[in-house]
């Protein structure tokens, strides 16, 4: 790429480290920027560098805001007894979209993966132990949605463990639940793998 | 997406604009960029905000560059006596990066596209003639690389028609050819299309 200017390719080269975008990729994003008006390219740069000082995590949930806490959190309509913990913010999102579940969430920001040296202390597991400590008897449910992959169970196991010992020593009564596995829904059973099956047969419903 | 701070979606929504890009992907890179140091988000947004105005065309072969003539037009040791005109600069990076023609360029920055109202007057044909006009008998081919599909090959045409009507007013010796038609390398004739399996049949060589 010697004859590409090096204003493009530092762009190009930074949309290459982003995930999922190879070098043809950033190449066309960096080209098309150029067509695009000046003024939104200045907001859009603006909007980048100020990225990092507008977002926080929400002081409660860890969900990112710009304010203290979050608008899952501080929306009283929302059922306060049930908190569900999930990785990564993508996935908050994913259940907000579907608009499946009303209750609360708390955020871990990762998840337990001792062959990339990420322990429980390195996500924010304490944090959630505290809060449930907080909140006491009000809460009736924490259900563990963490990835169902050998890291996400990892975690979940590790967090019902630390939650089973809370209950006992402080004679909290909520329950702790795991996502259901099983088919996807629109999914083709000659296409799924042995797991999923063996999932499906076992948590299998009356008809 | 009613609980995505507002930092993040208006990021995510530019990336959404860009070609290839839907919301799940936006999203995701937008998170990401939370993930990148701080210093790393700062020179990007600088880069962005500047790009417009770094980016110049080359006064010559209109590739992009920063500086009044481009690397490859004030590279001597290219051969000078040949043009490729191609639609965009990432066609002529495509020919560079194949290290497979020696030659200059000239980018049209766009084709003939009467059905977007793109006439010949919408794409740099003139600085093309003018620059062809100037280099004089010292041109010995010019090699018509814009894209082998309608309107690519109206551009083709039209340029062609253009040349042929300056040869003979000031008679001008040089070539214009166009790139070769065929079955593509790797390719499996069960899957080529028909124009494509014709013009194989008619581009045969002896073997």
């Amino acid at each position: 790429m010697a004859s590409l200017p090096s204003s493009l390719k530092q762009i190009a080269l930074f949309f290459e480290r982003l995930p999922g975008i190879g070098e043809k990729s950033a190449n066309r994003l960096a080209f098309y920027l150029l067509r695009l008006p000046d003024e939104d390219l200045k907001s859009f740069g603006e909007q980048i560098m100020q990225l990092k000082a507008r977002t926080k995590k929400c002081s409660h949930c860890l969900n990112l805001t710009e304010d203290l806490v979050c608008s899952i959190c501080s929306d009283s309509s929302r059922d306060q007894s049930s908190i569900t913990v999930v990785e990564d913010v993508l996935d908050l999102l994913s259940f907000e979209n579907g608009n499946i579940y009303k209750g609360l969430y708390h955020v871990l920001h990762g998840r337990i993966d001792p062959l990339n040296h990420i322990g429980p202390d390195d996500i924010f597991i304490s944090q959630l132990l505290e809060r449930i400590y907080a909140k006491g008897s009000e809460l009736k449910e924490i259900i563990l949605a963490t990835n169902p992959d050998m890291e996400g169970e990892a975690t979940a196991m590790y967090i019902r463990n630390r939650l089973e010992e809370l209950k006992k020593d402080k004679g909290f009564t909520f329950t702790v639940s795991r996502l259901g596995y099983g088919l996807p829904m629109g999914a083709n059973l000659e296409y799924a793998d042995y797991m999923t099956l063996r999932k499906a047969i076992e948590n299998r419903n009356r008809y």
